[in-house]
């Protein structure tokens, strides 16, 4: 038997006790937990200096070094984010009808958990705690799988909680980290039907599009956002100056940041200096158009590949279009489905793009940036699915469960 | 361009006209489409007569021959089950939920459709008009492949909805048939991402590993069905032995049929003669555990292929166990998470099996042959799922959708 499959087996047992776990046990693990981490913080903090040096020497480079590095607050928030999933409704055992049909039959639709789910994320250690949290509130095992230059630091983050699970009559293997980097051992895990239930990756467009390609396991993909703002002709133009500064600005590093942005024809005099002028004074690059270009100093021409890239910094694509139809047409060749929104005061326009427009979230006279878990109240959030299939947009605790139908009879036969 | 990827591209196009496609005109070309198939039937019938007789020659078998042959019944059966879809009400545009955060935003969830749904499937000539039906009222544009040997059947079908299509006003494309058979154009169809939304196989246990082997497009599994009922020690015998027989020979064929049947080791001689009596008068064939085959004549022994065997005949394993764990171990070990059932009068172990069997649908003294969509009252399926994403047990029009978040905004920008 591989490692990955007795990984599997545990995990499988495990995921059975958890499933019928009282909300309150799990509850009072997660604090628990929370407890542990900061107890034992030491540990970690140290396996994580090793593996920050040997990432240094390594020679990688500023923003991966600081999403790998842990420090007390960092840990001491891991602690809380542990304490908001236990603060959660649980989702588990909501039945989300009950019908009685006409033999008598009462056929109920139950929220139950996932069972085993798998995680494979890339260097942040965060990642661990949080994802431990959200599946056993979710009543479900996890497999994760970090990437390699935070191993020391996943290894003593779940050596912590392995214990704390032990020390309250749980099984320790609701959680187990995969310690081998290979990419075997990665191919692996994509192919462990039959233990994983649904294999969650989270990180870069390289990694979801390698678990895609790979995975005969279910796969919800997450995560990229080429996100559009397109400024109609109607639209309230210091509105749009301030959504599109702060889509663009506020953090461009993450999926829901704007990247590309299209402007009504009419508004090339009025908006366009206004919008750009304040982009540039945030050290916005601009990506433009032929128009655009024109008007805009300092913008170059933004190739084919522009207006499909996520840039994730402070670069914008720029076009002009002349109406909400070549807007929409636009957005639905470029799109990764994840957030577009639009600027008007027209109400015919506003709700076409709300209709038209095929992505997990679209908005009218909104900065795209509010797509996630904490803003739209789901509380806690493992990741944002651009996808169709199970869960689109923020997954919530309620997004790693499923459902089953129970049947109460009194000796009914098909006839 | 590969063929299925020009049709994935004309799929998409169509996809997004069917997507705002009001209701009533959807309705209207249900309709149409059950005339125009009942006005051109002899069209279908001849091509039907080459399917058949190319089939026997062969040297096709029985019961394929009999899925695979169409006449004025199954067709007007298939025409009725057009109208049928169309009497369902419209789950697209169904808001599931709409909130006013505090910042003023209002968050709605709202049904839409999947886009292009690929439904590859063996023999049955009446899918190709059950999967149009359903997925043009879902609103989505549908790719289907049937098996080679309804090839003239199938397309003689197509070509009659393409046809009524386009006097209705409607894209041509909203259907297409891959009519190419060849193994490439399965795995091409496979791993189509970027047009195919969703891929659903109906048909037997080879064509569902096959795809869930090589898609790398989201899978809906469906239909492997190991189901098991367990007659527990308090069970109202009567009551065990009718659910025990309609279960397993009302229709053996289908995947809701009882395969395996556990029984408490206390009724070894009252309720096991009895329900062997009755089975045996039906010509069911036993493959037993020692126990078993020690009490019941004509029972041979069960190997441990028998336990994980969906027979689809008037075959059925059957174990003695010592209780309720033995026999909840026992599913959890071959159960394919489709249908299992108890029959019980002891509350407690009642409430443990549908608590702790983990399937599609979990049964308190019934039969498990009520899974499927049309006794639950969906009125149409598509298909049932025995995975746990997205969809799990029958599924009708509401799981051939998706959601999106539509936010309502008046300027809203994240701090």
């Amino acid at each position: 038997m591989s490692i990955l499959t007795d990984m599997g087996k545990r995990a499988k047992e495990a995921a059975v006790t958890l499933s019928i776990m009282p909300t309150l046990r799990k509850n009072d693990m997660l604090h628990h937990a929370a407890n542990a981490l900061l107890a034992e913080q030491d540990a970690v903090l140290a396996a994580n200096i090793e593996d920050v040096q040997a990432a240094k020497q390594a020679g990688i480079k500023g923003a991966f070094i600081d999403r790998l590095t842990l420090n007390e607050e960092r840990i001491a928030q891991m602690a809380d984010a542990l304490r908001q999933v236990a603060a959660l409704p649980d989702p588990v055992g909501q039945v989300l009808s009950m019908q009685t049909l006409d033999n008598g039959l009462m056929v109920g639709k139950k929220r139950v958990p996932m069972g085993v789910i798998g995680i494979i994320f890339e260097a942040r250690p965060n990642v661990t705690a949080d994802a431990f949290g959200l599946c056993l509130k979710a009543g479900s095992a996890v497999i994760l799988r970090g990437g390699k230059e935070a191993r020391n630091t996943n290894k003593a983050v779940v050596d912590i909680f392995r214990k704390a699970l032990e020390e309250k009559g749980f099984l320790a293997d609701c959680v187990q980290m995969v310690l081998d980097s290979s990419r075997e051992t990665a191919n692996e895990m994509m192919r462990l039907n039959g233990y994983l239930d649904v294999l969650i990756p989270r990180g870069g467009a390289g990694l979801i599009q390698s678990v895609v390609q790979n995975s005969t396991v279910p796969v919800i993909q997450t995560g990229v956002g080429n996100c559009h703002i397109y400024v109609d002709e109607s639209a309230d133009l210091d509105m749009a100056v301030r959504i599109v500064c702060n889509a663009k600005t506020q953090r461009p590093g993450v999926c829901n940041a704007c990247e590309s942005l299209l402007i009504h024809e009419s508004l090339q005099d009025t908006f366009l200096p206004k919008v750009m002028q304040v982009l540039q004074e945030k050290h916005v690059e601009v990506r433009g158009d032929a128009a655009i270009c024109q008007k805009v100093a300092g913008a170059v021409a933004a190739s084919d590949e522009d207006w499909a890239t996520e840039y994730t910094d402070l670069i914008l694509s720029a076009r002009i279009v002349k109406d909400l139809d070549e807007a929409i047409a636009h957005i639905r060749k470029y799109s990764t489905g994840h957030s577009e929104a639009i600027v008007t005061e027209n109400y015919t326009n506003a709700q076409r793009f709300l209709n038209e427009v095929d992505a997990a979230a679209v908005y009218v006279n909104a900065s795209t940036r509010f797509t996630d878990g904490g803003a739209f109240g789901f509380g806690a959030e493992i990741g944002i699915s651009t996808q169709k299939l199970h869960a689109r947009g923020p997954m919530g605790l309620t997004e790693l469960t499923t459902t089953k139908y129970i049947i109460y009879g009194s000796g009914q036969i098909r006839e």
